[in-house]
């Protein structure tokens, strides 16, 4: 018991909160740009469909991997820039993060998609969001199963980004986490829209007015993180000392 | 009034004039790429309207990312790599920069746009330099929230890559910069032309001759700016110690 | 005979079984974006034939080039990176990898590839996966020599990045080695289609349910990559002491 | 009369001759990517002109940011990473380059561009190669004026990105490299096509058979590159000590 008061109480101080600040911010940031480029294509080419063309489509895959380098990396030194549901969740199945400190992540991540998400209807005036969605070939269970691929791929470049065993490598990081998810939304744009993140997805869901297919950008992600965590972790680069301990918040600076 | 005046003497070194080339070269090399790009695409496709397509803005955004990242990179030793009164004012309003010395910077912000439009202009004849501007449906004040909320963005990475507490994460600061620039003028491409700078915006309009619309790409920027940097400073990333000291012109390198 | 069984104990380690999967996670993403993305233009313009558009072709150059840069830098501690049979020829050649562990390296390889394949093909339902080959036109023996001498670029690139000797310089090499990709994947797209890499050839041809060309996508690779280590090695940056020992699988993280 | 025998000795040790294949490789790296891509997008666009439309431009300019990096990363600890004659130009102007090793990498380079062509040429069988030409209004004064500013600011990048008294920042130097170059083809593409590298308008020149405004991408070059050298070091960031000595060959890893 005493232990999860601690841990409670290590979720309520200010170094936390900061890092809640941190991940509601870089948050913004990612889905501002991912779901502002979509609009922006469609208000350019009206007549186009959910997915607009190869070009708009780049547009979209360049806008998150430029977008989601940038805010894991502003964020990367206060909250361990996250920045998705699934990424923590897959920190916590690891043991990275305490479960108190993840449900705070949790909640920052998707009042920052929501508040992204609004900015642009607002602001745009005559566009909607648009909602991430799958055609109708398509059944629900394959469309987890690309989501749920693709986070593994995004998750296990971000255990891979944060070991401190990679010395020097560590510093393209950041970039890498945004490369990986740009090229996931290229290769699965007319399929799924390539979220890879829960939080982008209710977001859009929200303000866009939908969350038809809503369970498949969660149960998808969310088992695709938590393979990939147990995976990097146990089977491909295991622990040899206790020295990789709990990363998350710690006193200003901390991966 | 000795400070004011030790401040003005600290604006007419050697060192600040080299400063204020630095950042006259850097704005210039930014802006000729930026403008020049939508320039290309509305020689290619000259039917087109103010943002051509998604590929004539895919272009825009890319040479935007890939020229501001170098265009800082190359200042950054030697001014900061402000290349931008908005993130000059956010150093102001931080504490970081002497507003003499901030004074010199937007002249030769503005300068080095208003050069690098000019030899647009007079090189390619038949072209007319673009100038930024808003659809119809949208209001000024909604735009300027638009450019402020993404100015915001851009700063706040700013603040986070001169950070000396990042570490090694520091050497891809100017890659970060460039990356959130592209993906916001991917996201805010056909509403307000994404330029989060007042200078590029003033260059445009100045040789593009229309100043319509220029107070949003001055008020929703500098509101922006200031505020990243008051949030960054003080409530995401506090400072501990005092060596976090002015930073811009020192004797020859400083950040 | 001592050191034959050394080597195949050498390759049956728990190390090299990790390395062995890291082959296998990291080929299966780069393959995954860069086959899916060509799916995606396809499912987009469904008249278009093999290689779209301009913009099509860019889609997948930009998600050849994203994806195998972080696919390279989650492994490269732990495998080298390689992902591809003509590089761990290349540095078989250059005595850098013993071949009972390129053999086994191989195989993992292959299997990521049409593992990637299967899943596009399955998820995606209606969608076929991309075939690699070349126009009428063209001979074999021409494709071949153009695979050849592009993957003579990619495998030098890899050289430079492992080489020791470069210092900080090494850090963004995982980036070097997927520009280069994607460049020559603009340059050949609509030619033989800028594979460069068997094991990618393999997978495609396999699911995608033909080899006709696929003796191209193996001669001329292994070929160019073979010569680029010698030259690398002998040629331009020759070793000055034994200290370039053999690279690959060591006790946990080694290049 | 014997410090010029000196150098010419310096010229033809076994150092020298290394420098000089890896210009020779570098280049033809660069220039098979840039050219090849300008092909690809023509074969599947036939009916375009010189410059094919944004996308067919796109594909060019992140060619050539792409495997501009690429070869100048692989290039730069043995030969400096020049691959243009602009920039050894602007290096021997410096004073950082001896005049006949300057010679010698000139003809590498320029070789390097002619074989890339001509592999192009041969390979793709019906395809010519792409001649870099200015439009009817633009005047070849004008032409080399935008050349010339362009390969200022690509110089003055390589020039920042050599200097010793960068620290970590050196790291990212071949991509910034890579990036001006490209943000400056999007920025001239239907202009002048955004060459600022003599070889590679020579190397198209003589493989396409057209040496038509040949001396545009000569004479302007040439003298943004010598200016860009002198401003950098005398003017922005001028040597406080002699130990910014002569830059090139040394005895195995030197810039």
């Amino acid at each position: 018991m005493a232990s999860l008061r601690d841990r409670f109480e290590h979720a309520i101080t200010p170094a936390a909160f900061r890092s809640y600040l941190a991940e509601f911010l870089s948050t913004f940031f990612f889905v501002f740009a991912a779901t502002g480029s979509t609009m922006s294509s469609r208000k350019m080419i009206p007549e186009a469909p959910m997915v607009v063309d190869p070009c708009g489509l780049l547009a979209t895959a360049i806008a998150t991997a430029f977008s989601l380098s940038a805010a894991v990396y502003v964020a990367v030194n206060v909250s361990g820039g996250h920045l998705n549901p699934a990424v923590t969740f897959g920190m916590a199945v690891g043991g990275h993060i305490s479960i108190p400190l993840a449900m705070f992540y949790w909640i920052s991540q998707m009042l920052g998609s929501v508040f992204a998400c609004l900015l642009l209807k607002l602001m745009t005036v005559t566009e909607n969001v648009p909602v991430h969605g799958i055609p109708d070939e398509m059944t629900g269970f394959g469309a987890a199963i690309l989501e749920g691929a693709m986070t593994f791929a995004l998750v296990y470049t971000f255990y891979a980004t944060g070991d401190p065993r990679r010395g020097a490598f560590g510093t393209i990081g950041p970039l890498m986490i945004g490369f990986i998810a740009g090229a996931n939304v290229l290769a699965s744009g007319p399929f799924t829209g390539g979220s890879m993140n829960p939080a982008y997805s209710f977001g859009s869901g929200m303000v866009g007015g939908s969350f038809k297919n809503q369970a498949v950008y969660w149960v998808g992600p969310l088992i695709g993180a938590a393979v990939a965590g147990v995976v990097y972790d146990n089977v491909v680069f295991p622990a040899q000392t206790p020295e990789d301990a709990i990363r998350g918040v710690t006193d200003g600076i901390g991966v």
